[in-house]
């Protein structure tokens, strides 16, 4: 929770001649939206949108050619460690996959510090998802090379919240003056909190649609409240869709519900069809961070409109800037 | 079942500088052996032969540097995977190596269309590996990227089919004269199925030899029929042994037998071993999709004749000819 | 059991033009640390020790460019699998990951000989991990790449031996007229006999300490015995901790206990502390072959003389040079 105090680099034998030591955020760890401030995200979104570039005019580039990231997944995560390894590959670097910790030395009792010392000696930089809350912060201490946190059980997941605020630049060309509408499971979506805490950064009206049991954490309502972003909560879309520059969607999961009769219900009434948008904006844009499980009907996904596939491609672009950033090449 | 509709490719933002647009199969979904006519076989296996070539002199070399493929295994294949991996690693390419999918977002539901189209943010062509038939279409209508059908259960295993009937011509130098005995169990192995309906392009002349319970389905019979290409049947491969120039051996499964003794007696009587090939021609070859599970004795393995470790071999240069070719390389 | 016989090499397809053909363990297996005479140690600990230097100065660098590694592991071993992958791509080379062998082709009851046989047809060398002893020299009779043994179940690991003693060369200049103590289940620690064996080559002094019920071994210590080497046993460090250059020490697992009670005792009678250490000497080192689960108490690491993670990284520098040198690029 401590808000953007660059980690002292400890150098390890490693440190190959020629990084960029005085880079901003060059041997730092990525382990929460809290780090960062609005200058921050804005030169972390510069670099991404100079990968966007290059990837569309070049595909691959060498400027992570001879490092290594460790991908280290103690919870299988197919989208994640994909576009990691996509990021590292698309810059030239190498990937030791480690997606099998359940199998591993942990199973004989191994600590967290250990492991991530251990695998420290064989990459320059290890990305981590556990199930735990805190435990990338607590890899971080232990580590002397850079640790992305790719997820630490209902914790964070700040490249997810990056590259969400990176999709509304990018799609928007702007993020202040917007009217963003989160809708679905706002009291267990990660996603959506860490957006909520990046988007007060910026100047922007915040509105939530969810089912009654389903609301907006107060300790992010406070949050929000505190830091004089205009916000309301409403129980249907059709309130708040006409003003809306970003419909930000996320999954009802059935294992919320006692019921599932009410399940059905609540479900189908978030369901997203281009029926729906009709009485939406020409230039808003829908963003889900998948995978989707019916809450957007696949009729949409040919309206310029939904943006959530290129989404996907945006976190590639926002990962391949984080990780060139903190291994000093950018 | 279309065969040879090149796939409209639509133009995704990855698409680098420098792609053969015009190369033959550039963009084009590998799905099905009907959609070869001859001339692509001979194109494909002259751009093979020349892989072959290559990585005999060289090992590896850079044509599909900064290509990444996305090798995506809904059930395991050790020797497909790795055959691909290799094929990419050998032309400098990278690989996502995706063969959890039973633990990932899958499990959360989310459809194989929404799968192929989040990989193809990361990756440029995706190998698709999938128990159900007609997977490999479906991905391949909704990406944008090329697919490679990796075997779609009983359906098609397209790259298999063509490193056989590469071998053949490589081993043989040609095919078209040659006498194609296949023997095993004809009923449930998909690859024969394959190799028969390719081979009607050449002037073959094909033996079937099986238990009777495991004989060469109806429709390929049909297929085979319509074709012109003579075909016939027998119940012992000593009638076909002596005029046969190529011998493909399968599999023959316990789980397809009642009785096990009736599997047992089977079994042994298609032990091909050195003392069957005596009456065979000095030149012939021996073929077997492998793995093996005792039908063909490892006294054989040095006999000159035994193809089938060299036919692994030739699926690697097959398959760097397609990753080439559908990325514009070749 | 065969010493130090250079295995034939059969040349195959893919032999690269400009391997030195002539080089010191160009296309031999490494199966046994029974193999090495002392000079082959010091030559690849040389190797080694200029792998260090290279990683220090440019972190990765393009020796084996074009080089497949197939990492085959019949039994999960994160850190093995991570420490090979690291090496060989810290060399400029590619790997082909099999962890998941349990569901592979083996299932369907294909033999080792096979599967390498299938391997080598797309990599240039391979490690082999496996439950039973005697598979890495089955693997190696029947393949005509290298093999490397990663551990064939209670056999041997002769990588980790290696790295053992390359880190004792490293950390201490020398190996010669030191006294090295190995501490635990002398026992069950494959790594402590065949580090033992190794050190036979040198003038050093062992002593073992463990619970009675996890001695040294009969035939170890009469190996050890017959090579003039002295030695002697301890039931507590106290007695030779003062005069030791070098503590190893293993884990003391529960499973070899019938009664917990006795665990206890003799799990907390072992574990090495800062306090521990009062009486050590100020330049040796502590060495555990990891995972710990609490014979080294946290405290400890950031004593310099704590070498368990170092340890870990002289382990890439052995496994590099054993690459480059099978594959005839040292």
């Amino acid at each position: 929770m401590t808000p953007h105090i660059p980690k002292t680099v400890r150098k390890s034998p490693y440190l190959p001649f020629g990084d960029h030591k005085n880079a901003p955020f060059y041997g730092m760890d990525i382990l929460s939206v809290r780090q960062f401030k609005r200058d921050d995200l804005e030169y972390i979104f510069g670099v991404a949108h100079e990968m966007a570039g290059m990837v569309r005019r070049v595909g691959t580039f060498d400027l992570l050619k001879g490092k290594i990231l460790a991908n280290l997944f103690y919870e299988p995560s197919t989208r994640t460690s994909a576009s990691f390894t996509s990021a590292m590959e698309r810059l030239g670097g190498s990937v030791i996959p480690i997606n099998e910790v359940r199998y591993s030395s942990v199973s004989k009792g191994e600590s967290l510090p250990d492991t991530v010392r251990t695998l420290e000696a064989y990459a320059d930089v290890i990305v981590l998802r556990h199930p735990e809350v805190g435990s990338a912060a607590l890899a971080a201490k232990y580590a002397s090379k850079p640790i992305i946190n790719a997820g630490d059980g209902v914790g964070e997941h700040p490249t997810q919240a990056l590259l969400d605020l990176f999709t509304i630049t990018e799609e928007m060309n702007r993020v202040d003056g917007l009217t963003i509408t989160m809708v679905g499971d706002l009291k267990y979506g990660r996603t959506v909190h860490s957006l909520a805490r990046l988007l007060t950064l910026f100047n922007v009206r915040l509105n939530y649609v969810s089912p009654d049991i389903l609301p907006m954490p107060e300790d992010v309502l406070a949050e929000v409240q505190a830091s004089g972003t205009p916000q309301a909560s409403y129980s249907t879309l059709e309130e708040v869709l006409p003003e809306s520059d970003v419909i930000y969607v996320t999954r009802v999961q059935k294992e919320r519900f006692a019921d599932e009769a009410e399940y059905e219900k609540v479900r189908s009434s978030y369901v997203i069809s281009p029926e729906t948008l009709k009485i939406a904006k020409e230039d808003m844009i829908v963003m889900h961070p998948l995978p989707r499980v019916g809450e957007i009907s696949m009729d949409l996904d040919t309206d310029p409109r939904a943006a959530y596939f290129r989404q996907v491609e945006y976190g590639l672009y926002v990962r391949m800037a984080l990780l060139a950033m903190v291994l000093g090449k950018a």
